[in-house]
């Protein structure tokens, strides 16, 4: 069967675009390098921020975005995921301005959820002020079914402030603290009726994990990789 | 100034490629994404053994290198970094079939030995058995001064043969096992009047550090960082 060369529009951030590669590596059965997929990454951190361009009227990523995607499929990549969820308030644009696939993180997060046997109807969702305001993934899930929970404003503060300095590579001991606040907003959402929590930024795991919820973590990282893996195996 | 695309021809094995990668984010002063590096990366696994090639007949891994360099470059690298220190022994035959500058591993790995305040005189290699036999990563830090020994046969073949395992993901405990293999086969080199190890394959530094040897460790994805690092702002 032949296997489709996966392309990463990556760079938001480089860390998030690691993490994401390593993950689809360790999913990936092998004995030798050749078992795995190819994967061409244009890991472009020059793409303008997505949260500045959300709330405060920065400027668009978009161009950049359709220039590194337009770099992917000149290198030979055949779709494109996006390993930043903030990115994806901007799918529908890339969307009708590339020739190559876009997958959705958001379908990836809500095949999990759905394919879930403990049956989650209900969830707490970690994301950015961006992805927040622009409420395209929580009425994604909510289309299929799933309540979704928000953070109380200071804490969607916290979060979002996390977000951004663990791009900047903090110590371990700080990032032991950025846990603990993530864990705590976590768990104000579990005692508020969430029966999962969705890692709905691909930084938030690189901070907090499947051990640091009470519940069921759907992590976005994850799930991007599986459904990226079943995208290239179908080809 | 204006920084160059780094292009990465990886996938030799994939997690050499994302060590490579993390190390250049870690080694990048940055307080958000837009202060990295633009990187784009083939990770290409389908490319031929190059042990198998260099010790075994097997196929070449020239053509399929060469096809994603210039995929690399249409994609918008400037210069090419391979992080694998056994296609090196094709870096001449890639060079003259190329258009982008490809930068060689050995050169970094030799940069670092002069550079150090300690002055390192004689090393251990550890490498594939590919590398080893070909003996060009050798004769390049000869030729700038550095005396290199190389471990005994029966040594030779556990090194070869933890590398090949690295690349089917161990487990921790096996993981350990390799690692004190690997530092067993280190102290050797030591104790034989080695001033300094070199983790001469990509692969090594997923297993040993440089708290694994009593004297000074070079890592040759660390070098490769650092020189990529240098050669995009200078460009």
């Amino acid at each position: 069967m032949r296997e489709r060369v996966i392309g990463v529009l990556g760079g938001m951030g480089p860390e998030a675009t690691i993490a994401f590669y390593a993950r689809l590596v360790a999913q990936t059965p092998a004995t030798c390098d050749q078992d795995h997929l190819r994967v061409i990454i244009d890991s472009n951190p020059k793409i303008p921020d997505r949260t500045a361009a959300l709330v405060a009227g920065g400027a668009s990523p978009v161009p950049a975005m359709v220039a590194s995607i337009d770099a992917l499929g000149r290198a030979g990549a055949e779709f494109v995921v996006v390993p930043c969820v903030s990115a994806h308030a901007f799918l529908d644009e890339l969307r009708v301005r590339v020739s190559l696939p876009v997958l959705s993180i958001f379908d990836a997060v809500a095949d999990d959820i759905r394919g879930d046997p403990r049956g989650i109807g209900r969830v707490g969702l970690l994301a950015t002020a961006g992805t927040v305001r622009v409420g395209l993934f929580a009425r994604h899930l909510e289309r299929q079914g799933i309540v979704v929970d928000l953070p109380g404003a200071p804490d969607q503060d916290a979060v979002m402030a996390a977000i951004y300095e663990v791009k900047s590579g903090p110590t371990g001991a700080r990032r032991a603290e950025l846990r603990d606040g993530l864990r705590a907003v976590a768990a104000r959402l579990v005692a508020g009726g969430a029966q999962a929590i969705v890692l709905g930024c691909t930084e938030i795991p690189l901070i907090i994990g499947r051990h640091d919820a009470p519940v069921p973590v759907f992590d976005a990282l994850d799930a991007l990789a599986r459904m990226a893996r079943r995208a290239a195996r179908e080809g």
